[in-house]
């Protein structure tokens, strides 16, 4: 009899699950609390209680190239950074291309989930539902939680002196849905996380004043890079991230804080990160500057304290006339329907062995998917740790032993820096591409670029030096994509169709290459005259 | 007696009319036909006639360093890019400085201005005005209009065939003041200058869909440019100038094109000009490729046919439904209280000697200041136009001979390319520093850079290399101001004041420098054994 599998949550994670368990002949059972799939990219009016909630304009970090399922690329004609109710439409066509409905019990509650007597021989779960009011008890033989980490928002009030006297509104950043509430108010926003700095930008267009405080400032980073390319196949490719992790670390700080520099001087304009050394998640905002520039927003360090109807910063004693304060001051998470015996989270960290399994159950039947914040997307991050986490829930691959296992976590919470590549200081951060890797390695789908560079170099070198889209994991192995080879190489076709609208006949290619040359010599000779 | 100068419009160029002729001892009365100074920077809710109209969001294009008097820079509060509410305080705080008020007569409409009969001996000229319904005869010993080329909008129907059978709004960007009316909407914006741009750009953050239509394609321009200095103040220096008009046109447009494409491929995002050697004025905005990139914004080519719900583009046989066209086509300019045989206005161009004075008059008392388009700021450009008018209209300085002047507008007229430096295609667009230095010198108010290396050679090597800031035109001659120099030499920390607002202890500098230091070496070393 096929292996019971339970999910928690129908989002990009839970979708990859129901579909890893379907493809290695599991049989998976979804509990989704609310009554839609799509998880945190499920727009909705209203905040939902256990759910993320978005705000109207959020547009994904990540391009579509990097940030699909791996196997199924986006539509053709959506843009390259695709805004959510695209993005909920792109989860509703996978899951109808593989589907997976059939196997998502909306409106479900996971009330418990709890090893049976006979776990340490059985490795099962007793899991208690609640759905419209009745609840349910059954046996799963392996539990597969996908429940995020963006749906507790963390709230320090206790910071802010004075903030028990403010007489304005405040409310945190998950409660933000659309703009108008800003109109001519005197707006603060606390925190210059990606919610932070769009709440900020975008309040800042009907604003009469936007000031965003930032204690830690933070590497700002536009979707447009590069001669426009999208930052994250510029950014994430095979050849950068052997180039980066080949050097010390200081030197990668110091060519990173030059690239991003070079957009504009985060000095000057009051967002440099306090350390330049331990890399905080960089923030995606194509505005920001500009904002900056025209005085729509106003940087500033920390809050000192909060009057009635006003707010001191750290740098100046003049105090600034507030109406609304934004506390986009993140989020932490939690598992209610779990003991703390099973796994327990502190200071924002779970002992996961590569952010999945716990280290120190007798069985390896309980794994988390999508707890972890790469540099890269989520999608294709969730989705490669179903892959491994289901063949592990199946018995076909292992964990080490538990000791080996709980090294692993303990280091990865020490996290001392190895001296190379750039260092991470915030819990659930990676190193997208080796991690990637990794898990590729546990399921024997790595393709081996070597030998690829006799068989197809045309693929490998696109691979090496290209852009690390997810279909590279998809070449080889178990899960192999036939469309995988052909999607790679024409992922920049893909790119610039929905951008380049308009064309113009280009009837001089041959002329401005001439030109080019020409004027390249007449250049040289002109430095070579003014050096004279 | 005092000759009496009628000032037509109480703009910015009108108010730097007033003061010039305050300064040279003149008498000059400035006729406002609304009730307000500020001309098209004075934002209404409602369209006023025979005033440019600006939409709520309008922000400078050009830097407060760049687009301020020449002897009174924008208080160090404002940001570097102003928006218009703060641009018309400015100008009022000017009026109020120099005491200008007083020779303003607001709600006075100019009807005619016509030459006395004995105007060959004379030069005066009959002035008729409407206030309050009462008209009013005087005469004046000279007239300067300064009422802008911004005020007609052209609007040209006919070639948009089938826009008569149009069902939904369509209206030119004249009429545009907020983005509300967008919401939910699909928008076609045609015309792709700096309204165009902005209007697009601010209906896609509410519409369902924003096209953009181009014909003719724009370099786009971002007021955050290298390492996020102000554009203006890094593009127009001296140094760059020169160096650009010491090359070949092909050269100079190659260069740029390669500098504008560096931002993003202005090919891959559609926007590319359609005429890469003459130079269309470029356009000034910090979030399009943002928004084209997130498909908030669609470039399109031309429009083929308006149907009754929709339109169809050049390149595609889709009909794509449209609920609102804006019209962002532009302005005519032309002056009914003058008659034609004293200045004729043909394609766009007016016959005027250095784009201020009638070539053909017996007497030189008619100047049209402010009827210019320099890459650069309109307050200087007007500002040092007006400074040698005043002069021309008082009579201590005098023009050349009809025909020399007629030859020199016949010239600009034929647009002939000179083979260096940009090329410029569009009616009253002219290359700024040259044009600022050429009227300088008329009013013996350049300095001479070459003596000052000798006496000065910090405020000369700032002067040559650092942004050509309007202070520059008071540095000696007539209306030299004091202030000049310092002016120039603190620019840049005025420039950063407003941006740094929050600035971290920076203990590690010499830490750092030594680490640069080092990491260049190792870096240096890192290629070595690459290339090995």
């Amino acid at each position: 009899m096929a292996k019971r599998v339970a999910i928690v949550g129908a989002g990009v994670s839970g979708l990859a699950c129901i579909k890893c368990c379907l493809e290695e002949g599991l049989e998976p059972i979804c509990f989704e609390r609310s009554d839609d799939l799509g998880g945190l990219w499920r727009f909705t009016e209203h905040v939902e209680e256990g759910r993320a909630s978005l705000y109207k304009s959020v547009v994904s970090n990540s391009c579509k190239e990097m940030s699909c399922y791996s196997d199924f690329p986006f539509p053709d004609d959506y843009p390259n950074y695709v805004p959510n109710s695209l993005f909920l439409e792109y989860l509703k066509k996978y899951a109808n291309q593989f589907n997976l409905h059939k196997c998502i019990q909306f409106k479900t509650k996971v009330c418990s989930i709890t090893k049976r007597p006979d776990f340490s021989v059985s490795g099962q779960w007793d899991v208690i539902t609640l759905h419209e009011g009745k609840q349910e008890s059954a046996v799963f033989d392996a539990v597969m939680v996908c429940t995020g980490f963006l749906t507790n928002p963390s709230l320090p009030l206790d910071s802010f002196p004075g903030i028990k006297a403010f007489k304005g509104q405040y409310f945190h950043s998950r409660e933000y849905k659309h703009p108008d509430i800003f109109k001519d108010k005197c707006v603060l926003v606390i925190g210059m996380g990606n919610s932070g700095t769009d709440i900020a930008v975008e309040a800042s267009h009907l604003a009469k004043k936007v000031f965003l405080s930032t204690t830690a400032g933070a590497w700002v980073i536009s979707r447009v890079y590069d001669s426009g390319y999208p930052w994250d196949m510029v950014f994430m490719t095979r050849f950068q991230n052997m180039f980066r992790n080949a050097l010390p670390t200081p030197i990668v700080s110091w060519l990173l804080a030059r690239k991003m520099n070079s957009w504009f001087n985060h000095t000057n304009y009051g967002v440099v990160p306090e350390d330049r050394v331990q890399l905080r998640e960089p923030v995606l905002n194509d505005e920001l500057p500009g904002r900056i520039i025209t005085g729509k927003v106003l940087i500033k360090p920390n809050v000192k304290e909060v009057k009635e109807h006003s707010v001191i910063f750290k740098n100046s004693p003049k105090e600034e006339p507030i109406d609304i304060i934004v506390f986009a001051t993140g989020y932490t998470f939690a598992f209610p329907f779990l003991d703390e015996s099973v796994v327990k989270v502190e200071d924002g960290q779970a002992s996961l062995y590569k952010y999945i399994f716990p280290t120190h159950l007798q069985k390896s039947t309980l794994a988390f998917i999508g707890l972890i914040k790469p540099l890269g997307s989520m999608i294709p991050t969730g989705e490669m740790q179903a892959r491994w986490a289901v063949r592990v829930l199946k018995g076909v691959n292992t964990l080490p032993p538990s000791s080996v296992m709980a090294k692993e976590v303990n280091e990865r919470k020490e996290n001392k820096p190895s001296g190379f590549g750039l260092c991470y200081c915030k819990a659930l951060q990676s190193d997208y591409i080796p991690y990637m890797d990794e898990l590729l390695t546990y399921i024997d789908a790595k393709p081996n670029l070597f030998s690829m560079l006799l068989t197809d170099p045309r693929l490998a070198l696109t691979i090496f030096f290209g852009p690390c889209s997810p279909y590279q994991f998809r070449l080889t192995g178990p899960g192999k994509w036939e469309g995988a080879r052909n999607a790679i190489l024409t992922q920049w076709d893909r790119t610039f169709k929905v951008t380049k609208t308009r064309v113009l006949l280009d009837s001089s290619s041959v002329f401005e290459n001439l030109l080019k040359l020409f004027s390249f010599l007449a250049l040289l000779m002109a430095i070579f005259l003014i050096f004279l």
